[in-house]
């Protein structure tokens, strides 16, 4: 079975929305019901968003792969599992997706369809748990997909979830995302003037991670076209 | 192995019967002891619903395909999964199975049998909250009914799961549990005249869902006679 | 690969007692730490009861069936998974096992090793939800128990996780794991006098939902042998 | 498919920084968005915690057995399934591992890199707890060894989850992670003077444990040589 890049493209954008949604959806939610306290209201957003990752990598992984992010399209591009040629397609889409996902967001909540974001997030000490995080995430792909394909959905959901409270920054972790946060000027917002930085060191995070799991895991290229979940397309015939 | 039309539709009605005193149980559970701090209350909330719904889907899939939900049940006749003229017995019983969670929850925690909600849920926000939420299930269900049957069983609860945070309506997205909820003057209650919208919405959320992974999983409806979890009656002999 | 009654019944009772540490332990500790938030103590002891039993029925399935329960035990026997001669055995591991895990969390936390427990829990409602959540329990072991054997652990774990919330009681269905509550004076406690009541009514449910799924799914005697996890022993030879 | 020593002692550091960071950053977060409720920040504690446990073992496993854990390295090569002369490596990266993550939290989260914690967490209830700690994750790893690889990361996650809450200590229940936390003064801290007493109890619960297994499950030291994930080494050619 192949899928049509057509299609892939679509369930990107959608799985992105998705994901966005509900990272800024749960965030407004969870601020409007915790009274101020803010361990609460990220404990709420945190819980959404890590049962979303695996509700949406399940759904959407042997359509596209389910990347949702277009660190992980590169990563997997530079690994072979990916055409080149299909990577601007993809992060295109991923980066509309997440778009549509603020909107829908805002729109379910009754607030503007879009709001520039006043949530100040900058210094090394942000940047750096930006790096943690893709580093991490990145990790935890390459790491798991020589398991059976529907691990990586809990793996990844898992990873995110406990990635919220390790990092200063709440791990962002995927450009995509962090694009469409800051049209949020909601919980899970982000300053514009912020987001070059953390795409930056997300980037630089996830080339790390892909580095050393060459080494760590030889046999890497022969299942990058697994990643996240089995997915085949033209290029295999 | 086939299972008779009676046998699939009592696992209906007692699937959405735990269901429902699921969502109204540990609505009234939390609320009560909550103290007035409605994110720990929808925490709680939350949390009880994602499991129950894991729980009761691994336990009546194989008899009746653990729909619980009259938009589910209607969209998998669509794709011919489930004979057209079994679908108002699946229906009847997910409704009937719906008030009497309703009625067992009231018993459980002392209340009266039956009260009327109070609890407005209007305006088109809630709305298109509902439309959102009921598109994501069926496109959960649809994506994930290629993957090995308890999959779905963790992709349904992890999706509710987020989507009881990222929509305003909490995520009802199902028309049997609303018609319940109505019936309940607690937490998780609707007032009767906000049931027609929500239940409208919810179908058109479905049916955009189906229409739309009809082209993204073209072969949608080898597969639907599985959903959720694999059940085999007359029709396939 | 047969397994012998001592092994069998040495891991009823660990598992047992590791059960009760967690119920009652993660008891303490939440209600020492909430400052009187009843709903974030139920919470924690929630999330802490659902993960051991994920883990422990894992541990224990393939040893002893993973029981911790006497309802359990006795509704396998009555479906000839486990011999009768061996069922006084369970019950009096799991029993045993149940007051150590209550002596162990009581060391853990520097408590008098042993205090009867002035919880009241009666009435009509309580007792109503003990038949009504152990009805659930044991239909969630027999529906599932034709899948993949890890599948029951998640399902009971996520099934508990949401019948602490959605019954009044709390959901204790389990007569082992009420004997040894009643001698914790703590969060989790029950009193003496309570406890007929809640072991009848548990009883009441766990045949109710064996009489409703030896008609529901009549293929329940084949798959009983296998309750929880797949576990031989010597009968089978 | 044999790993080389190097590759596995630097997945044993890998694993074991990304979880010391999570267990220490996490704290920190928690304890700064908490307002002093520590009931509420020991729950973001352990969700973060348990699942970045599942996340790690799922990405590390098949590459080093993921013991992250000085106890359950000896405890597996003691059952011959890791090779003596290897040991001495892999609690060398475990313990550089875990300080690399204690620094990596502290940069984070801008504090200094290292700072002894004044934490106190003395006396015989929490030595004991540490002993019950030890002997639960030892059992479950033991007692899950022969399920599939990935049931492993599920059920060491949901123990860990369990035992912060039902036990007085926490459960530390690892050496590595405890030398680490001793150099961190935030809410996840121990005081160095305790961290011996800790210790001491870890071992002696991972021998108890070990040694029950071997009379409860006899043929442990088949699977030894798969604990946690399958791996394979040049021991097995």
């Amino acid at each position: 079975m192949n899928i049509s890049l057509a299609r892939r493209v679509v369930a990107e954008f959608l799985g992105t929305a998705l994901l966005v949604a509900t990272v800024i959806g749960s965030g407004i939610m969870a601020d409007r019901l915790a009274n101020g306290n803010v361990a609460l209201a990220l404990l709420a957003n945190t819980v959404a968003t890590g049962a979303a990752l695996v509700a949406l990598i399940l759904t959407f992984g042997q359509v596209s792969g389910a990347h949702f992010n277009p660190v992980v399209t590169l990563m997997d591009a530079w690994e072979k599992g990916l055409r080149w040629a299909d990577t601007p397609h993809y992060v295109v889409g991923q980066v509309l997706g997440g778009m549509t996902g603020a909107v829908t967001a805002h729109l379910m909540f009754a607030l503007p369809i879009i709001s520039l974001s006043h949530h100040a997030r900058s210094g090394l000490a942000q940047v750096f748990s930006e790096f943690v995080a893709t580093f991490g995430l990145v990790s935890v792909i390459w790491g798991c997909s020589r398991l059976r394909s529907s691990a990586v959905a809990f793996a990844v959901g898992a990873y995110i979830t406990a990635a919220y409270w390790f990092t200063a920054s709440t791990s962002f972790a995927n450009p995509a995302v962090t694009i469409a946060r800051c049209l949020s000027d909601t919980f899970a917002g982000i300053r514009p003037v912020d987001v070059p930085w953390f795409i930056f060191s997300q980037f630089l995070g996830g080339i790390a991670a892909t580095v050393l799991f060459r080494w760590l895991a030889p046999n890497l290229q022969v299942r990058a076209k697994e990643v996240l979940l089995a997915h085949d397309f033209e290029q295999n015939r």
